[in-house]
C-alpha cells in the first residue's frame, strides 16, 4: 500500500494504475476508520481494481471549531486498517497541500436547506468543495459514500449529475454496532451510559418501520412515535426527526414515494445522526438502514 | 469534423481520441465565431492533437435576459469556420442536455467583486458552473481562454487551481480589428458611427501605456487620462475604468506589480470591454493587449 501526501504523487500513481487498465475506486474519509469505512472499500472492490482512500479532516466543513479540534485522529491505526482492507493508495494531504488561499466553493441549493444543513451552516459547502477537489485529484471511476450521511450522499449525487463529474456514485447501507447504533467516528465521545442510551435512535427508526408496515403514512404521527422512542434514551437534545422526499430532501406530510426518515440527536455535545430510506416495491414497503 | 449534441457521444469520441494517445485541447465558446476564437484554436493546436470546441449560449450567465435573447447566432457559419480552423469535434448541446433542474453552482469569491462582476450580478457564477461542467464532460488536457474577458480568465485560472481541475489553462492575447477594437460577437450590434467611435476604448489603453512608459504610476491620474480619451468617442456610458492587481483583481492606487487596466463602456445598449496586462520586466514595463 502506498501512502502519499502530495497531490502530484497521488496523480502519478493513479495514472500508472489506470495505464495498467485498472478502474479506480475511491472512498473519501476523515480517518479514525471503523467497520463502516472498511465496508465502503469492500463495495468499491466489486466495481474497480485499484482502491484509493483519502484521509483528510477537512476544516472548512466544520461549522464548529471545537468539533474540528476534537475530531478523533489515529493515522497509524487507520493505515493498518486500510492495508488490511486491501487499499492500494492512501492519500493523506496536509491542509497546506489542499488549500492555498482558497476562494472557490461548490454549493448545491435546496437539498441542503433542511436536516443537517439547517443546524450546520456552511458545512455542506465545505463538503462539496473538498469532494470536488478530491474527484479532480483522484479522477475515480467509482466512489462510495455511506448512507449514514444521507444528506451528504444525496446532494453529492446531485452535484455529480449537475456538474457532469465522470464518476459513478454508490451509496452503501449503514454499518451498525451489535445493538444497532450506526458506526461513527464520533461514537468514541460517548461515555458508557450515553453509549447504552444512544440505541434509542436506531429503535426510533425501527418504530417508524413498524408503523409504515402497518399502513401509517402520516408524517406527523410517525414523527411523534419516533420522538417518544428517542426520549426513552434521555438524550440532551433532539436536533431533528424529519421525513423528507428522497430526491428533493424537502419535508413531506405523507409518506408516498421514495423517502428518507432522518434523525439527529445530541448526547452531551456529541451529535449523532441516523436514517432509513423508504422505498415502495410491488405494493409493499422496503426500509433500508 | 464531428458535430455532437449529446454529452455521452462527446465523451465517447474524446475517449477514442485519447486512446490513440492524443492530447485534448478545448476552446469553449458561445458561438458567433470571430478571428479571436479561431486564434484560440490555433494556440490549442500547439499544445494538443485533438481539438474540441463547444458552442453553447449559456443562459445562466446572462444577468440580462434581453442580452441572452439578442445574443447573435449562426451555427452553420460557425461550423464552417470551425472546420476550416481544424477543429475535430464541435460539442453543441441544447439547454435540456446541459441543465436538468440544476441546483449546483461554483463560485469564486473576491475575484468577482469588481470590474464586470459589479455590474453583472450572477454572471460569473454562471460562467464557473458551465465551465466546470464542460471541463468534466470534455476532460481536456489544455483549455484556451481569451484575454479580452480578463476577469473570466483570471478567475477560471483560480478555480482550476482551487478545485484541482487536471487542466492546463492558457490565456491568449486579444485579437483586434484593423483599428484596434477588440473582436467580440457583440460588435455586430454597433451601427457604423458607434463602430467608428468605439476605437476610443483601445486608444484609452494606448494612452495608459504612454503614461506608464513615461513613468506615471498613479492609478487616479492614469484613469483620468483614459476617461478623457474614452469620452472623445462619445460613448453612452462608461461602466468602469479600473486598475487592479492581476492575481487578486482588487483595485490598486499605484501600479507597481503585475496589474490589469480594464475598461467597460456602453455604446447604446451594447457593452464593450477591453483590457491590457502590465508586467514589469528588467526595469521596464511591458503591456500585453
Amino acid at each position: 500500500m502506498n501512502v502519499v501526501t502530495a497531490i502530484g504523487e497521488a496523480r502519478d500513481r493513479i495514472r500508472a494504475a489506470r495505464a495498467e487498465g485498472k478502474r479506480i475506486g475511491f472512498v473519501p474519509t476523515m480517518g479514525y476508520l471503523h467497520r463502516g469505512h472498511l465496508e465502503l472499500v469492500e463495495i468499491s472492490k466489486r466495481h474497480s481494481e485499484y482502491q484509493v482512500m483519502s484521509i483528510f479532516v477537512n476544516r472548512i466543513q466544520f461549522n464548529d471549531p471545537k468539533d474540528f479540534s476534537s475530531y478523533p485522529k489515529d493515522l497509524q491505526r487507520d493505515l493498518d486498517l486500510a492495508r488490511a482492507a486491501g487499499v492500494d493508495l492512501v492519500f493523506t494531504p496536509d491542509e497546506g497541500e489542499m488549500y492555498r488561499n482558497n476562494l472557490t466553493t461548490v454549493d448545491v441549493s435546496l437539498l441542503t436547506d433542511h436536516l443537517c444543513g439547517a443546524s450546520r451552516p456552511g458545512h455542506f459547502k465545505g463538503v462539496f468543495t473538498v469532494v470536488s477537489k478530491l474527484f479532480n485529484i483522484i479522477q475515480p471511476d467509482v466512489s462510495i459514500f455511506g448512507q449514514k450521511d444521507i444528506q451528504q450522499a444525496v446532494s453529492i449525487e446531485k452535484m455529480v449529475f449537475d456538474l457532469n463529474f465522470p464518476v459513478k456514485m454508490i451509496i452503501a447501507p449503514t454499518v451498525r454496532e451489535q445493538d444497532g447504533l450506526a458506526m461513527s467516528s464520533r461514537n468514541k465521545h460517548l461515555d458508557a451510559e450515553k453509549r447504552r442510551n444512544s440505541v434509542c435512535i436506531y429503535r426510533s427508526l425501527k418504530r417508524a418501520e413498524e408503523l409504515l408496515v402497518s399502513g401509517e403514512t402520516d408524517s406527523g404521527r410517525i414523527r411523534s412515535a419516533m420522538e417518544k422512542t428517542v426520549l426513552e434514551g434521555s438524550p440532551d437534545r433532539i436536533d431533528y426527526i424529519s421525513i423528507v422526499d428522497y430526491a428533493s430532501l424537502q419535508p413531506v406530510e405523507r409518506v408516498s414515494g421514495k423517502s428518507v426518515i432522518a434523525v439527529a440527536v445530541f448526547f452531551g455535545s456529541t451529535r449523532l445522526i441516523d436514517n432509513m430510506i423508504i422505498e415502495f416495491e410491488g405494493g409493499g414497503i422496503k426500509c433500508v438502514y
